[in-house]
C-alpha cells in the first residue's frame, strides 16, 4: 500500500486522486470542526467554495458555518470554531461549510474513491478505515495561504505511524510522509506544546482561540470518521 | 534570528533572499559533490543551468562536470559523484557544474547576502557560519523534480538543531523547519539508514552509486564551507 503526503492543496492535481483513498487534514480548525459536527448529531457535512454559494443553501434543513481569515462570515450560523458545533441546533441538520483551506481541500480531492476528513481527534479511526479500504492513499494537508502547516503535517505523520504501528501495515512512503512520521514520533508525547510553537495555534490564540487548539490536539477523543463516497456530502462512516 | 526551510526550488521567488543568508541543500549529491571539490583543492565553484553554458567554459583552469537524470554528460569531466571530485586533476581549477536541482536552487538564491552550500558533511560548520552572520536565513532544499526530499528536509532539521543547540541561539523556525528539526531529531542516530528509505537514494542504490549515500550522510566529515558573496562563485569560506 502506498501513502503520500501532499503539503498542501495546491502541490497536487485533482485527477491524481482517482482510483485513490483521499484524506483532507485541516487541524486548525476545519475538519477537526467536521467530525465535532458529525458526532454531535448533524446528518452530513457539505463542503462549498464561496460564501454566496453557502448562503444560498440556507434553509430550515441546513446549518451555515465558516470563517475567512479565521473569523465568522457576516450572516452564517456559525463560524469556524468546533465549540460552536457543540449544540443542539445542529441535530439532524446538513452542515453547510466555506472555509479557507480545508473546504478548498476536499473540493479539489473529489475525484477520489473514498474522501475522509481527519484530524488528531479521529486520527487511529481514520487509519483503521483507511487500511480496510485496502486503496492507495494520498494525505492532504490542507495548509495555510498556500503554505505547509505543522499540525496537519504531524497529524499525517500520526495516521501513518497508527496504519503501520497499531494495524500493521507495511506501507511505501514518499519523502514528505517518512519526514511526517519521524516528526510526529518525536514529538507524539508532547503534541499540544509543539503545535503551539506553529504559526496557525499561533495565530488562534491571538484572536481568543487558545481552547480550540487543545480541543483539535485531543488523540482520538472523537472516533468519527467523516466520509464522502459518490458525491461531495460527509456522512459518518459507521 | 528567524529562520524558513523551503520544501523546493519552486517555492519560492528570488526576491525573498535579499539581504539573507541562504543556504542551498542538496546532499544527493550536488552539494556535497561541490563541498568535497573545494576541500580537495578546486579554486572555486561556478553553478551554471544549461549544458552548453558548462561545455563554452571549458579551458585549462577549469573542470566542467555535471548531470541530468543522475548520470553524467557526455563529454564532460565528471558526472555527480563526488568520488569523481577527489582527484589531483581539480587542484587550482575552477570547477563549473550544471545539475538538475542543486545548481538551480544556487541560481535561484543569488540575491542574498551571502549563499553557502551545504549537506550533512559540513552541517555545523554552516551552523556556525550562519551564526555569525546574524542575519535571517533560507535553508532551501533542493529536491528533486520539484518535490521535496527526504535527505534535504533532515539535513536543514541538523542545521537548524546545531544553531539552537551547539551555538545557543533562539531561532524563529516556520512550520517546516519545526517539522524537520523534529524529524531530524528523531532519526539522528540513524541518518544513513534512514535516509536509505527516500526516493533519491533508493535511485542511487539503483544506479550503483551506494557508497556515494554513505559519503553524502556522514556528519561533518569535511568541514569546508562553500559561500559566494558579489557574484556567483562559491569558494570556502575560513
Amino acid at each position: 500500500m502506498r501513502v503520500d503526503v501532499i503539503a498542501n492543496v495546491d502541490d497536487i492535481r485533482s485527477e491524481d486522486f482517482i482510483q485513490k483513498s483521499a484524506v483532507v487534514i485541516d487541524v486548525l480548525r476545519a475538519t477537526s470542526t467536521m467530525i465535532t459536527a458529525l458526532a454531535k448529531g448533524a446528518c452530513g457535512l457539505l463542503p462549498v467554495e464561496t460564501v454566496p454559494e453557502a448562503q444560498s443553501k440556507r434553509s430550515e434543513h441546513t446549518f451555515v458555518g465558516g470563517e475567512r481569515y479565521y473569523k465568522k462570515i457576516p450572516g452564517f450560523q456559525a463560524g469556524n470554531s468546533p465549540h460552536e458545533y457543540m449544540t443542539g441546533e445542529i441535530m439532524g441538520k446538513l452542515v453547510v461549510m466555506t472555509t479557507s483551506n480545508g473546504t478548498r481541500g476536499l473540493l479539489k480531492s473529489q475525484r477520489a474513491s473514498r474522501l475522509l476528513a481527519a484530524s488528531f481527534i479521529n486520527g487511529t479511526a481514520c487509519a483503521s478505515a483507511l487500511t480496510a479500504f485496502e486503496r492507495d492513499v494520498i494525505l492532504l494537508c490542507a495548509g495555510c495561504k498556500n503554505e505547509f502547516s505543522l499540525e496537519d503535517g504531524l497529524c499525517a505523520g500520526m495516521i501513518i505511524d497508527a496504519m503501520e504501528s497499531k494495524f500493521n501495515r507495511t506501507l511505501r512512503l514518499n519523502d514528505l510522509g517518512l519526514a511526517m512520521k519521524l516528526a510526529y514520533q518525536q514529538c507524539s508525547h508532547k503534541l499540544y506544546e509543539t503545535i503551539m510553537e506553529g504559526s496557525s495555534a499561533k495565530q488562534l490564540v491571538k484572536l481568543g482561540f487558545a481552547h480550540d487548539v487543545e480541543y483539535c490536539t485531543g488523540l482520538d477523543t472523537v472516533p468519527v470518521v467523516p466520509i464522502a463516497k459518490s458525491e461531495l456530502i460527509l456522512t459518518p462512516l459507521y
